[in-house]
């Protein structure tokens, strides 16, 4: 009476790699997505800035990336995906006090073998000659709070993927195992059922096991023998009525795209990559962190703002012209005085499911479903980890073997029984 | 140009608590509580079942549970307030292979020197004649899933305590010290603020260290020099627009008074207590709890319902009759047929404040604030020990000294640094 063995609901980047391993895993299972969008990664999934990196303070989270990001290249080297994979690094601003706090962590990333460079000022101003580093004497800089530029550290297997480009690839991989999908359907309720229906109104009650048996859609009902929520903050939509905790809360993050002849010293540094494009440079202060994007031979900048910014789902986040001019700018034109006067050509925003415990996303069981999420805004580059560790629980098994064949103790991610530590590289 | 040196928002026992252990640290201090109602504790306090227990598998918990149902006795013993203590006891009952499992937790209780009694069936059917242990044959209870009783666990240092009273008792504490409190003022918003203002429209930006500098509330702004959010599952109105988790979601339990000759029984049960009340009992299966109300001579019965009863904030949630009749009953006339036909006489509902991470409190600060909640509907029976972390917090300490000596780590309970065992034990 099934209408498929697994329902997995969101075709976001999570959805679709949890998809794709299950049926991987198990072809025979029939396993169906089903998304409110009109295609893949139309939620949050696409608004990302499609960046990737395995500089993580957490042993967990370096491995759901450093695996994941394995991945990227084996779609786009072995399968032929075109995913605009461009490891131009991660470079983070710091001044030498806050650089040698962090001494710590750096050589724990280095012990796994994370290939980190650290620069010089001299080295940055000579590769970045755009970049101001000391503001030895500008009261407005002091009022600002920034500190001076004494130390970058450059990650290098770390860049920016196309996230459109990766969610068809999932897609694409999905349908050829003859994976089913059904776009323009929207999940509203999960089904609740006793796992013995006695046929009495009312049921489940509170002396029955019950478990989740699929969902109600604005197509009708599909039931299943597992339910994957991986509705990203949309999650909490299905799964506050049942009673069971996303474990996240959503917030805003906005992008803001630059193209500009004032800003094409950021498109040719030296040095730091093979493609001359400003690392995913995070600045010392404020949050603020941008990256050549070389697609379009743009700048994407984004800022992380804690304090301040409200939790609460939204539909449609809308960016503000005004969060750029009155705040972010400031500090940018300080460290990059070659954004004076430029405007963005182009903004959105998106939301992050942020997990305040710990910063590490979560795969966690209920009878009869498996939620997967609070990805805390570095869910693609971790999609692939994840996936196979959604196809693991599922399968009953222990361990995920994550790509590359590095094993993942299922149960560490989940809420039960979590063993994690908490991640304190967010951006 | 402070209006206080600490706001406290919630006159529930958390803030009481809170307030209470600030000013008696720092009488100097300028202590405000504002709380939305009329008097203290008319949120989730006084809706509580009014019972506490040391009985938990978390260290953490016991040492907070078990220091406060000291100074709840210290109250009424010294401090002459008449909080109607009981101490009647937790009795879980359990099958033989239910129990087995849990024999590390119990184990781990007692090296602790908690006391507990065990009991076999027989003993238990000689204390409480009116409870049914076997079922067999008895289709019905197959049905329903029932498990015999062979085993019954009794905490000793556990029991009933007058929540209204006890809320009166930190009031009146409080006051005597000099604090104040305004009744039927409602916090509506946090107050950001730079920690340097600069006087430009838009503050805080994103590059100001900012803070939480006080309230708005129905009766006008409060600047505070540090504000403690103690608003239960109200929490996240106030925090949800400043970014801030409340690291809990809140849930809905419901109970049920029952006044009749044919529960005479449940209270006069012989040996378990020196009360003759049925100790604070958990039924093998559907989470049901009952126990003897002394001072009504009523029987007080609740139920844990988990998957399925909704997360979400509500502001006067309703008991439901048919959540008795159609749920619950069942099983609880099974195992206490005595409640055939027998109807609540009284019922009302609250809100659990549900950390599904970890199950324990938190005590989070941010700049000019503390957070203290989350506590999972056990926060009645660890308000003092919270309250003297919230005061240790505030004072800068990384220690709390709890009542009677002991010393507990502050940050351990917070969030960027947290240290907590997941509890297991919750009802």
């Amino acid at each position: 009476m099934l209408d498929c063995d697994v329902l997995v609901v969101g075709a976001g980047v999570l959805g679709l790699s949890s998809a794709y391993h299950i049926k991987r895993n198990d072809p025979k299972k029939r396993v169906l997505i089903i998304d409110r969008n009109g295609g893949p990664g139309q939620g949050n999934s696409a608004k990302s800035e499609g960046a990737f990196r395995n500089i993580f303070t957490s042993e967990t989270n370096y491995l759901l990336a450093d695996s994941t990001i394995d991945w990227f290249f084996h779609l786009q080297n072995n399968l032929g995906y075109d995913l605009k994979l461009a490891p131009i690094g991660y470079l983070w601003l710091y001044s030498e006090a806050h650089h040698s706090r962090l001494e710590y962590a750096f050589d724990t990333m280095r012990r796994r073998g994370v290939e980190l460079r650290t620069f010089e000022k001299e080295d940055l101003k000579r590769m970045v000659p755009d970049l101001v580093t000391d503001f030895n004497g500008d009261e407005e800089a002091e009022l600002l709070g920034l500190e001076d530029v004494d130390v970058g550290v450059l990650g290098v297997k770390c860049g920016s993927v196309d996230a459109d480009a990766l969610v068809r690839s999932y897609e694409s991989e999905f349908l050829k195992l003859g994976g089913e999908i059904r776009y323009s359907t929207t999940a509203t309720r999960l089904i609740l059922k006793p796992e013995e229906e006695l046929g009495i109104p009312g049921e489940p009650f509170v002396w029955q096991e019950s478990r989740v048996a699929g969902a109600e859609t604005s197509r009708g009902d599909i039931l299943a023998g597992t339910s994957v929520v991986a509705a990203g903050v949309w999650s909490e939509r299905l799964l506050d009525p049942i009673g069971f905790d996303a474990a996240m809360r959503p917030k805003k993050r906005q992008l803001f795209v630059f193209k500009d002849p004032r800003l094409k010293g950021l498109l040719d540094v030296k040095e730091l990559n093979e493609y001359g494009a400003l690392p995913l440079t995070i600045l010392p202060r404020a949050g603020v962190y941008l990256k050549g994007e070389l697609t379009e031979g743009s700048i994407w900048l984004g800022c992380a703002d804690e304090l301040g910014r409200s939790f609460g789902l939204e539909d449609d986040p809308q960016p503000e012209e005004d969060y750029y001019t009155d705040n972010i700018y400031h500090v940018l034109v300080k460290y990059f005085p070659c954004f004076k006067d430029v405007r963005p050509v182009n903004m959105w925003a998106g939301q992050y499911a942020i997990n305040s415990f710990d910063g590490i996303p979560v795969v966690a069981p209920a009878p009869g479903m498996i939620y997967v999420g609070a990805a805390s805004g570095s869910g693609i580059m971790k999609s692939d980890a994840l996936g196979r560790i959604v196809a693991a629980l599922h399968a009953g098994e222990e361990e995920a073997e994550l790509y590359g064949g590095r094993l993942f103790r299922v149960a560490d991610i989940g809420i039960a029984d979590r063993n994690v530590e908490r991640e304190t590289f967010i951006i």
